[in-house]
């Protein structure tokens, strides 16, 4: 009379994760100074804010999200009545601007004692940072939640953190971006560098131009109206929001309905082409002014990214007219057209009171000093854009897109390699840097898990004081972040279950977590290598690549592991012990996934790099048997596991089996002489 | 140079779940006839549907809806195009009103073959309910989504289907509720009974009695064009919506505002008094009037609800001229001064085309025969109204927040009971029952567990023939249903993870989850004992009782193994290893739990109930060792093990261990004559 019966048992191993460097207070970014008191300060249900100073509308807003961000953190009720004793009281010197400026005061002060906190800032925005700190300091202790007594004087390093976020190749609704500038918020970036228009489409409403999205999107794009109340969500959060319309390349998606804007002969469509605008012809530049003058009244931000990117010349070359261009003009080549270009295009901005950013390319002497460049490319095109006066910001390091691990992102210093170098008054033309998040391989469902919790370590490179470089800290703060944002509503950890759900239908999803916790896509551009043709935008990402994590926390705890062991030149029992559940369970689990891999079209790829796993696991015991003899291993058997190493390290599916290096390790290690225990 | 290292070891044990006498379809609600044919129809990204028949807004709407769903179930971008063979036909005979009727037809013909799927019905409202079975029919298969080929021939057994949710106890915001209505449309459920005040909280604005919420409510509460555009949601989901306004008990939160409605002396706080209307007074009925009259306007559905219920009559006893009252009017008690209420309330709906629906106690000859009764009590109250030619809903038995399982619910059918001796003519009186989703212990995180997915086997049992009854079936298919309402966005096993992350602060929450997985709620009204004194609506609810599911998944499939380890005469060695491996993980888990429930001041209280677990795993595997030797207990043995097991039985904060009567059998069965292996 059963309706279910367990048929297979699926052991999971999980660490118990403890901080043992771990700084005590769980802050990302770090504040520039913390000094920790005695004693904590309770969070009941009588909290109560206060706030004094100037009045404005957008730290009330803030004071009330906050209560309603801790109220759902702690899950208790806050009463939004002020008690005449407030909690917390929130004191700022003077208003905020309608237009939030670059460079604005974001400092603040903050003390928590044993009966209450006090909060200074000069500014609503400095405000707003420290509320973001507020919030980071309550944790559930034995007694209740509490924030513990602290005095921390904080202000950023750089004044422009940023994010891109391309909504061009995949569109990204406005409530998955609203999720994301709380996101944002919360670890103190202040810029949304909004990338609007690319070959794949453009996606801000143009009342002078509607066919830009009327036929060069796929019918999804921001209404004015949409960009108006994010601009002023963002606007809330203390966040500027930068629009990027990519100009002269990177702009098929203009020239579907414009065709007689690009340098060849059209017409063009939205999967095909890649045309390039004309930098020739005056009626450019007319569409521009119209263009740029509607943009400018809707974004209020002082900086418009007009792109200026990877310029393909290939248009310009076989276009007579614009070769005769270059050369009555005096042009030496493609890029003095570009700069020809952008100098026109630089003083349709200006005249709208708008200063121009853009890619690495954009630089050249001819363009006021007034500019600034983001640059792809590295520290050292920051460097020579300050020797020459420029303003830059760095997002070489920072594409979330490659799939690198955390580490990476956070060892990449704006000011490092050739900016090192630079004078006082050069570096104070790096005004700090942008991660981005390019679009080729994100959908709403997983854009969340591409960008957190990584971003939170960009963010604080940009905030922290340049020493904050302690990675095992790192790893441990934003292990704590990472659940905070997930509890404010986004979905980078939860999204995962249900897209493999999507891939199991109703059967369980244990042995494949299992296989997806220490798996990672491949990096940099490996996805879309020329093999296998032009990517197509629509097709479905709904595989395990796409679900699974940038980084593998399990992988990364392995290889910990397995360098304790090392280290205790393979003696440390404990150490041992939790190396073989591992293994134990890797081993085990191909077993146990085959069947479902099998029943799954979605899945059927992966079966591979599961046996894989399985084989890593059986290696890697053997190796510990070896080293628990003490004696080195038979030459043969060696041989035959490095080969399964080998195997191991291929990508399968797109995936990257991450735990391959440290068993390597272990194989490696049994023809070194050990001792025997 | 590591930050983290794994100091625990956690074993986790998982069944793969696979079904045995499940059907071959995961269908819920059953529909009435499905003849399975062979082949299946695949879903691609060429996916398209065609509408013919009559256009209708409403179906277009649900149309766009289900490709999006269909979308999201499968991660396949789904262009909206219409394709020249439509992948799926939708024929409609005629349009829907703008107001749904009961009654109104939903039934509906689905074919799926290899090459394409029509779907036939008289009105939108059947063919809404045939893409939700579509929808459930798309799973993975081996070649890529597809819905197997399948006639379906299906409509309601009964015209009303439920869901009472009240908004009064706790508010729910609107957001809240939504997803629920598409959680109900998912399962074929076409009635939201929204019950909008209480004693704690009024919460529908009226323009005329602006004090209802102002005074009445916290603050939190439906704005007139929230309601319109709830109601026009609803009804673009076939759903209609039914509004409770429970008087004249139950009617504390209109008094705050309004003592002059009250039979006694105010002044009244929303916290305490319990105060009831005074029928006796013809300025009560001046302010129903043109209460009705408003609200009659802004709900248009053609049922109003005044509740009636529980009308406690202590201050009708207490008022002499409420007394004398009755006397001059020839009444023998308080139900006849209520019915004289009522039937000037009736009178009032009447007038604004509304019909009387109210809970048993509103039951009275004096009424007219159109009312409809709601019964909490039983079907005996139903069968009394249908004999005196009342029609009637059911909702004992169905009342969520009493944390039964689902077995529970899904056993009590509207015509069983005395019901089931009424006359044909009688029984078509039965309306059909709802769902209650009392708000005392619900907040907007965890409302969806308490509801979903018991609530998809309520909508079964009067949605389905009678006759589909198998507890096994239901609970596979309930299985699949659950994962599809997760994934269209509903948060009932998504929010337990993130309430034991905030119990459990930045520590790893795999032992929490053990220990959760085993535990429900206390069951009916155990939680609200009157020692506990009266509820705090404003307390927190976030500790574990609240975030434990109503129905532990992992208890029943224990206790199935239980079962059929039994049936073998404890010889079925492959259930007794599973059984050995869970009693191994509990016995093991407090030791790994414990330190976590010191730490945190929301899980002290739990301390003892995974202290519990861990003994009834040691005593269940004491057990097994003795049925393996064949020989009985020590008596001692026994008398100590039961101590343990009428020790688990006991409530712990709230929470009952469910494994325990699995663990006393087996230490039953070992003074049971077995025979040595």
């Amino acid at each position: 009379m059963r309706a279910l019966t367990l048929t297979g048992l699926v052991f999971i191993l999980t660490g118990l994760v403890l901080a043992q460097n771990q700084t005590p207070l769980d802050l990302m970014p770090l504040p520039a100074s913390v000094q920790t008191g005695s004693g904590q300060l309770p969070i009941t249900q009588s909290f109560s804010v206060a706030v004094t100073g100037t009045q404005d509308a957008s730290l009330d807003g803030g004071v009330e999200r906050f209560r309603r961000q801790l109220s759902h953190l702690t899950g208790i009720p806050l009463r939004s009545k002020e008690g005449s004793t407030p909690t917390l009281t929130v004191h700022t010197e003077r208003g905020r601007d309608a237009v939030q400026k670059l460079g604005e005061d974001e400092s603040y002060e903050l003390t928590v004692s044993e009966t209450g906190a006090t909060l200074n800032a000069a500014t609503p925005l400095g405000a707003l940072r420290g509320i973001e700190t507020f919030l980071q300091l309550v944790t559930i202790t034995p007694t209740g939640f509490a924030a513990p007594a602290v005095t921390i004087k904080d202000q950023p390093r750089f004044p422009w953190r940023g994010m891109l976020i391309d909504v061009s190749r995949h569109f990204i609704p406005i409530d998955v971006l609203k999720r994301n500038l709380d996101g944002m918020a919360a670890v103190k970036m202040n810029v949304l560098h909004w990338h609007l228009s690319d070959d794949q489409g453009f996606r801000a409403e143009s009342k002078k131009f509607p066919k830009l999205t009327g036929l060069g999107s796929d019918g999804m794009f921001y209404t004015q109206e949409e960009i108006r109340e994010f601009i002023a969500y963002a606007h809330d959060r203390g966040i500027r929001v930068v629009p990027e319309f990519d100009i002269p390349g990177h702009s098929r998606s203009w020239m579907i309905g414009y065709p007689e804007l690009a340098s060849g002969p059209g017409p063009y469509t939205l999967e095909s082409g890649d045309p390039i605008m004309d930098p020739t012809r005056e009626s450019t530049y007319k569409v521009l002014e119209t263009f740029v003058a509607e943009m400018a009244k809707l974004f209020p931000d002082e900086y418009f990214h007009i792109g200026g990117d990877e310029v393909d010349g290939k248009q310009w070359n076989a276009n007579p007219k614009i070769q005769e261009f270059i050369k009555a003009h005096g042009m030496k080549n493609n890029q003095d057209l570009q700069a020809y270009f952008n100098q026109r295009l630089e003083k349709i901005l200006a005249k709208n009171h708008k200063i121009m950013v853009g890619w690495d390319e954009i630089l050249h002497p001819d363009l006021p000093k007034t500019i600034v460049v983001q640059s792809w490319r590295g520290q050292q095109s920051l460097a020579a854009a300050a020797e020459q006066g420029y303003r830059g910001l760095l997002s070489y390091g920072y594409y979330l897109d490659l799939m690198w691990p955390t580490s990476r992102h956070y060892a990449i210093d704006p000011m490092s390699g050739a900016a090192a170098n630079l004078t006082p008054e050069q570096k104070k033309l790096i005004l700090g840097g942008e991660s981005c998040q390019w679009a080729e391989w994100v959908t709403p469902e997983n854009i969340d898990s591409h960008i957190w919790p990584r971003n939170a370590a960009i963010a604080e490179r940009l905030w922290s004081p340049q020493d904050v470089v302690d990675v095992n800290s790192m790893y441990a703060r934003m292990h704590a972040i990472s659940l905070e944002l997930e509890s404010l509503g986004l979905t980078h950890n939860s999204a995962r279950q249900r897209m493999l759900h999507r891939m199991a239908g109703t059967a369980d999803t244990t042995a494949l977590r299992v296989l997806a916790d220490v798996v990672e896509p491949v990096k940099d551009y490996n996805r879309w290598s020329d093999e296998n043709g032009p990517i197509d935008f629509h097709a479905p990402l709904n595989r395990l690549i796409d679900a699974a994590y940038p980084e593998s926390d399990t992988a990364r705890q392995f290889s910990d592991l397995v360098e304790t062991f090392a280290k205790s030149g393979y003696k440390d029992e404990a150490a041992e012990a939790q190396i073989r559940a591992w293994l134990t369970l890797w081993r085990n689990n191909d077993m146990k996934l085959h069947p479902l891999l099998e029943k799954s079209s979605l899945l059927h790829e992966d079966v591979a790099i599961s046996q894989n796993l399985a084989m890593l696991g059986a290696a890697g015991l053997q190796a510990l048997d070896y080293l628990d003899k003490g004696q080195p291993e038979p030459e043969l058997w060696k041989t035959q596991q490095m080969a399964i190493v080998d195997q191991s390290k291929k990508p399968v599916a797109g995936l990257l089996l991450q735990v391959t290096p440290s068993v390597e390790e272990l194989v490696e290690a049994t023809s070194a002489p050990a001792q025997s225990k």
